[in-house]
């Protein structure tokens, strides 16, 4: 519970319609896709980077934890706020400041929807690149936070790629500036880079200069399906020794393709064990070179067959049908994200499968493979204690297996509350003590989402 | 001097050949393109990072000044070692640890040579994007710490867009490692692209990680010559709003079509006083396309005429003839690589000649337009102490200038010490205070290439 006096400086501060501490209005504050929920004590609205200092610099003096929020999508725990305080949420944070497409550049507030960035940018004949599943959605606020990526990642690069300058206000409750409005610049340190992807922890972003991509004039979609994951591991392979990198190299599993089965019972031929699903963009003429080109890297050792796609919508409609399908078979999934370097994805899912037997927890395995990133799934009943610890161990394993191969433990969804414990196995202790050292800088009294990111 | 008790603490560290303290064999590691010289003390020539650890400590120690340094090419004297103490030498930390091309991934030692590592994945069909017209003979480590540009950023970003993650040297002796080896990573904060750019003054970069590129199957080369600059910036304008970005958007103002017909008479159209050199990427079917699409987007008002290339290789032999030509018609020039937006180029190059004809200095801008990079060079005679205070005024207002029209004083050079007084111009004080606060967790003792980089 806030003291009664912070909640008279918060009233002060902004007006009763953007400041809550009923618990019922709270609740939905204390949530995100985690599935886990810490209410915090109270939510605020601002509008405005002035607020968002003004309420920094109470939490500040008071020592009050502060948790910045975008939309809730996240699936890290990032925004839960786990030690109470205020949530900070940024939806209301919605003005797009200028859409300057002869520059290639948006400038938005992090309430600002990744969809109506898409949508500011698309008459112009430019995109954002950054398309996680909850585009449509989720907040660039959050996806500034996690540095999130997508599906085409892969040749487009994931947030911190396309982000040119921020407005933030630090823990300390000091408004600074980082970046510049132009795609070269190397005046000073980059803290824009600095604060992409730290979960809230070191400023929040109240402003954002967003570069834009010109929209690829066409694109083209294949499917190719293989006897075994293995072999489609080495057509991964193939197709990223490509002089054309895809705009997307989407790899699903046996689990996966038994889903869309359950869903669309004629859509997949019946010996199939794995499938790609690839996407190539750019000129209309660059199209059928590119598509051949794919192609003939999917062909080799285990494939059943490859062709172009006649529909590619609907095949993204059926990828983006797996994660809710998941809860279908399970009530609770652990969904892990993580990454290794394309040469060890065959050893990788040999090993998972090993580990998936060991410990008796079914797994289903998707994902953005032409960066090597794999949404690992071990499908649970929470309600099965022993069945939780088994799957806490499996999932421990495959963290040891994923540094192992030379990967790391999160490729987008960022550690939060729920891969907090992991960190460690992958950055050193002296590397870690630096981060929190530069953790201190910009938030002194550790007010800003804290516990997080940190094992 | 260097204390003798150092000395001797050196002499233990390193053997005598990789270990200098007479001044003569000094004298050129207190130089770099900035042409000014401070020679250090001593020199050492680490090769590998537990000896650049043990030499980082005894400096700490002692709080000797410590100068990192590549191939001492840049242009900003950010490895001149200005008050004296330790250059540090990268050149003979060579090695290339591995080339992973089924990864898209080489890792090797800071002395390497840009050069080096484009021979070294050529023939696995990649390439390393930053392309310093030094990249012959400039190391990664120095494209790392200013994160060097060239002609095709404006397609393929820059040095901090190709690095995956760094082994380290903190000022303070600790040993770090940033980053991960996978194109996708979100575990921790981003310390990468902190180093990157960082001029020498955090940590001393021992190993990199770097992301390759696939080497594009053919590329074509156009030439656009114009009747005024402000016709060119407006085709410049049309051009980067095309769909397929061109891999290099070059621009030359009349000094530097002046300076090329000094040296190749028959070379350009008589009225040409703007000239655009561009050049296309891609598929071997997308090439007509994309040289279409320029040629009709150079077409408009003040257009000469514009072709095709029938040898795009001596274009570019041209175009890099222009640094070295401009010296012959002024001893010195102030070369700068200010950054404006793009739709700004019409504005900032009127007033730049604005400012010449104030100020009676002679300049030949000349750069990478399709970024806004241009590098504005001051022609002046470095002993007319009137001309050089005059050339001071100038450059004060064509920063003034950059500033206004939302640019960067350095798109490419970094800061260094010659553009050290202007930095305040750009970034606010108390985004400043917390970048010198990041350096004293990184460098407590600020024996870091001591004074660079801030005003």
């Amino acid at each position: 519970m806030l003291a009664q006096d912070i909640v008279k400086q918060l009233d002060h501060l902004l007006p009763p319609d953007r400041f809550y501490t009923d618990p019922v209005d709270c609740l939905v504050y204390g949530y995100d896709n985690s599935r886990k929920l810490f209410p915090p004590d109270a939510v605020v609205f601002p509008i405005d980077a002035n607020e968002v200092c003004a309420v920094v610099g109470l939490c500040n003096e008071y020592e009050i934890p502060l948790v910045p929020r975008g939309r809730g999508t996240g699936t890290a725990g990032g925004s839960l706020p786990e030690k109470g305080g205020i949530a900070l949420s940024l939806e209301r944070m919605l003005r797009i400041i200028s859409v300057d497409p002869g520059n290639r550049v948006i400038v938005a507030e992090p309430g600002v929807l990744n969809q109506t960035i898409q949508e500011a940018a698309k008459p112009h004949g430019f995109f954002w690149p950054p398309d996680p599943s909850s585009a449509a959605f989720s907040s660039i606020g959050g996806n500034l936070a996690t540095s999130a990526g997508g599906p085409h990642a892969v040749k487009y690069g994931t947030t911190r790629d396309h982000v040119l300058g921020l407005k933030a206000v630090t823990g300390g409750g000091t408004m600074i500036s980082t970046g510049c409005y132009t795609t070269k610049g190397v005046v000073g340190y980059d803290l824009t880079r600095l604060l992409v992807g730290s979960e809230g922890t070191l400023a929040v972003i109240t402003e954002a200069t967003l570069k834009l991509t010109p929209l690829p004039q066409a694109r083209g979609g294949l499917t190719a399906y293989y006897h075994a994951a293995a072999s489609c591991a080495e057509a991964i392979l193939r197709i990223m020794a490509l002089s054309e990198t895809p705009s997307a190299v989407e790899f699903l599993d046996e689990g996966s393709l038994n889903l869309i089965r359950s869903r669309f019972p004629e859509m997949l031929p019946s010996g199939a064990r794995a499938m790609l699903m690839i996407e190539v963009d750019g000129a209309y003429s660059s199209i059928p070179e590119s598509t051949a080109a794919v192609l003939a890297a999917c062909a080799g050792n285990g494939l059943i067959h490859a062709e172009e796609a006649p529909d590619p919508a609907a095949l993204w409609a059926a990828r983006k049908t797996l994660s809710p399908l998941l809860r279908d078979i399970a009530p609770k999934k652990i969904n892990e994200d993580v990454v290794v370097p394309i040469s060890a994805l065959p050893e990788f899912l040999e090993e998972l499968a090993r580990l998936s037997a060991r410990y008796g927890i079914a797994n289903v395995n998707f994902g953005h493979a032409g960066n090597g990133n794999i949404h690992v799934n071990l499908l649970v009943n929470p309600d099965n204690m022993e069945e939780m610890q088994r799957a806490g161990d499996c999932l421990n394993d495959v963290f040891d297996l994923v540094i192992r191969l030379n990967g790391t433990l999160s490729g987008e969804h960022g550690i939060g509350s729920e891969k907090r414990p992991f960190v460690d196995k992958e950055i050193d202790a002296p590397t870690l003590d630096l981060m929190k050292q530069i953790k201190r800088v910009f938030d002194p009294r550790n007010i800003l989402n804290p516990g997080k990111l940190f094992p």
